[in-house]
């Protein structure tokens, strides 16, 4: 057993997983706690250690991994997120930088690449993205078109909402989200009257559209589901959504399958034996 | 007919349960009445007896339960679900386990083990547990993360929303339930003006998390549907989504299946027949 | 041809329908342009003599309707739902029962029973309705249960929301439909802090609740959608959700169960036969 | 080759399409700057005659496919959707046609046009229309009738809410888009205190129809995925929603009609060499 097969043997154990968890639940917490000052005040300087402590256990950890499966690990685009994720937290954060200090906290997450159940759902939402694309561009599109349109009918009416572009667009974002566009309606009504004309349709296409990314996804969900292999063993029941009792049938053809072929055999050995005795 | 068989006639008969449902329904109706300060300054006396001598009730009620079913009460998790909100309303509360009494209340809940097609309901609800188990997880994590993020970053800027962690996770959930988020978001924006990019990140990925959690929960509650028995009698429909037409399905290959072997023997008959012929 | 065939003749044409619906519709107009106070001034008069015409000629039209078809007017539930709609209007509207003057406006509702694309989707939504029943009923006992504990615990601290049970079931039904929840909590929490618990719990109850009356009624709806049979002719697409390629499979199935007998006739003739030659 | 055909080739050349996509986004870039008045105001010129040089190409555009392609042009309703943007544009927007300047920025929604997958999604959307029309006019039905209703209850209580038809008929859409009724609800309440009634009883219907809503639309999109043909060649994946097992199904049924085809014709040989030689 060479020394890699060794560490692999470590890297791969439940134990060296469970202790990866532990090590980033505790993470998790100090960096909760780091989050009150009064408690910084008092013990700072130790919470502080312990975080250094878990990072460089990370290190070696990630250093481990990579060292067993070489090739194999940068090929897993979670141990892509590992690497970003520990190294972030290793970049200086002083300066220009200080806003890195605070996605630290994003080494909380590594719990997503660590644990499988985690890891299968975080997967299925990824799985998803292609589907919603297309979709996710016409929001983008109509968001900057209904954005420029607001801009230049009401950044005078109502500049605390529409001054210019970008607040143009993070008004319709929240209105997309059906949260207090009354008010902001309203508000512009009192100078346009006919603005309720833009929100009204707005609120109807934005609500139409997320509909429909809504029910590609879900499309897309039941789809995947379907093509998921069975759970259970090799007579495991294997799909949803209206197909249980279809379980058998492709076994039942295979039997039908089965027994045909002998059938035909057996007619096709009588056949040629009467052709040995026909002419006899 | 011994004691116990006696009891359990009776614990089982449709009028004794009817007679529970009804004084649960007068318990609920007497507890709501006794939120009014002006009915209970006139009749409190009478409503306190009244509520004691349900309460009684239900203990007789749950003891010949126990005598009637033993082993098997205590194996239904619905017993258990009675005895802990029986035995809440038995607990002394004052001093302070004061809030227990507000817990009393939960008497009314009792409705949910007793009649059948609510509690079919909840059991509905508690099966499609496991299912979302994983994106609770992912949900939570996602908030703490946000949370811890949020009071690093926000907390001296707007301390009414983020001033410390707890103060951060509850804004984050009013957030993620969209619930006045603009404002937050407005508020906070005032200060730092980049701040937009966290609100809308985390809309984003709490929807997109939101509904999946929402779909893994509805394709669980399709495939329950399908794993039930049909609700007619032996050739009843068989499933939802699509099934409609296939259940003549596996029927069909049944009989495919019984005509193919029949041939079969016939074939083989013919055979051996000949092999008996042929020769002689 | 008696009376009451001519009358029937008359009641079912196409032109008597069509007239119907543009009477509703002018009737509604009318009922929308007398909220006009400016309008009612200058013709006030007119107006209301349109609207008595109109509900005289619904008078006539559901006399001869009860005469055309008698018994089968009184078993049609929309019979019963015009009679009632157009009952309304003929009461005395003053004094106390002022409030049926508003309530005439219902009257353009008669549309819903006049024009079969919404009859038939209104009573889709009835048909979900029993599929929701036990669901509902389990919302009303949170409320109420959720109601009383509310009343009991913030009476004091915020009588704004929660001073009795039906403001408290009131703010509840609020918090429900996550309107301004945040704003009502944050209110309740200056004095009660840990009253989060309390609103974060009955939020996620709600909405999971809420959730699972959602699934129901979809599964409803895919349900009887599969029950609907196929819109096309004979060899018409049979149902939805994944059924698309299968339709062959039956139809397949024939053919090979065909193919098999036709099969089984030829080796039982070959057999026959043989047995006719062999002893021969 | 004549001109015509010469001039298709280049506008169905993917260069083409490529240029004109290019085109769309550079004028809706300038189209966003332009509502910037700093900007504007140092370089108003120069983008103003950008805009202008796009716009005549576009015309250009549409003029050498419109020559290309002549009826069938005529006869793809995108053409239309060009010709018309296009056509806003060209329009003089002085006077009282000021607002049509602002509807230039329609123009980026050439995109939907242009690049096929947007126009996917756009037709998938519009072919969901038909399925909700009928839903669709008994939402204006039931807002129309509340309005009128409103209007006349609480015209005098509540007239920054229900002054007359049109402002009633926008605060019950901002209601039924559940943003803020709380707050429009306790209003009217604090003088009519069975308002209650009516806002309850309108946020419970217009849910349950949204719903039903949601879930016709739902359904349609799962038919229509059905009818579908398979995405990959010949053996692909046939269906969504409970199919994946099944695609062996029709291909499986194909195999044993052909082997029983074979078998019957074997047997079929063997009986008529049988007659042939019984009676020799």
């Amino acid at each position: 057993m060479t020394a890699r097969e060794r560490v692999r043997t470590i890297v791969d154990a439940s134990w060296f997983q469970g202790t990866v968890v532990s090590l980033i639940l505790v993470n998790g917490v100090i960096l909760g706690v780091e989050t009150s000052t009064r408690v910084m005040a008092a013990h700072g300087g130790l919470l502080h250690a312990i975080d250094l402590c878990i990072l460089a256990l990370f290190v070696v950890e990630l250093a481990l991994r990579m060292f067993a499966h070489r090739a194999a690990f940068f090929r897993d685009p979670w141990s892509w997120f590992d690497l970003v994720i520990v190294g972030i937290a290793l970049l200086p954060a002083s300066g220009p930088f200080a806003v890195l200090r605070v996605l630290r906290v994003l080494r909380v997450l590594r719990l997503l690449s660590v644990i499988p159940s985690l890891r299968h759902v975080v997967a299925g939402l990824f799985r998803a993205m292609p589907g919603m694309m297309s979709i996710l561009f016409l929001v983008v599109l109509l968001l900057y078109v209904s954005a420029v349109m607001a801009t230049r009918l009401f950044a005078e009416v109502s500049p605390q909402y529409f001054a210019d572009l970008p607040t143009s667009l993070f008004t319709l974002f929240q209105i997309a989200t059906a949260d207090g566009w009354g008010t902001i309606a309203k508000d512009v009504m009192e100078h346009e009257p006919m603005a309720w004309v833009f929100f009204v349709v707005f609120v109807l296409v934005s609500t139409l559209v997320a509909l429909n990314l809504f029910i590609a996804v879900a499309v897309e969900a039941l789809e995947r589901d379907d093509d998921e292999p069975p759970r259970g063993g090799g007579e495991g029941r294997a799909g949803h959504g209206g197909s249980g009792p279809d379980d058998e049938g492709p076994e039942g053809q295979r039997l039908i399958l089965a027994e045909l072929r002998a059938l035909r055999a057996e007619v096709e050995s009588l056949r040629r034996e009467r052709e040995g005795v026909g002419p006899g």
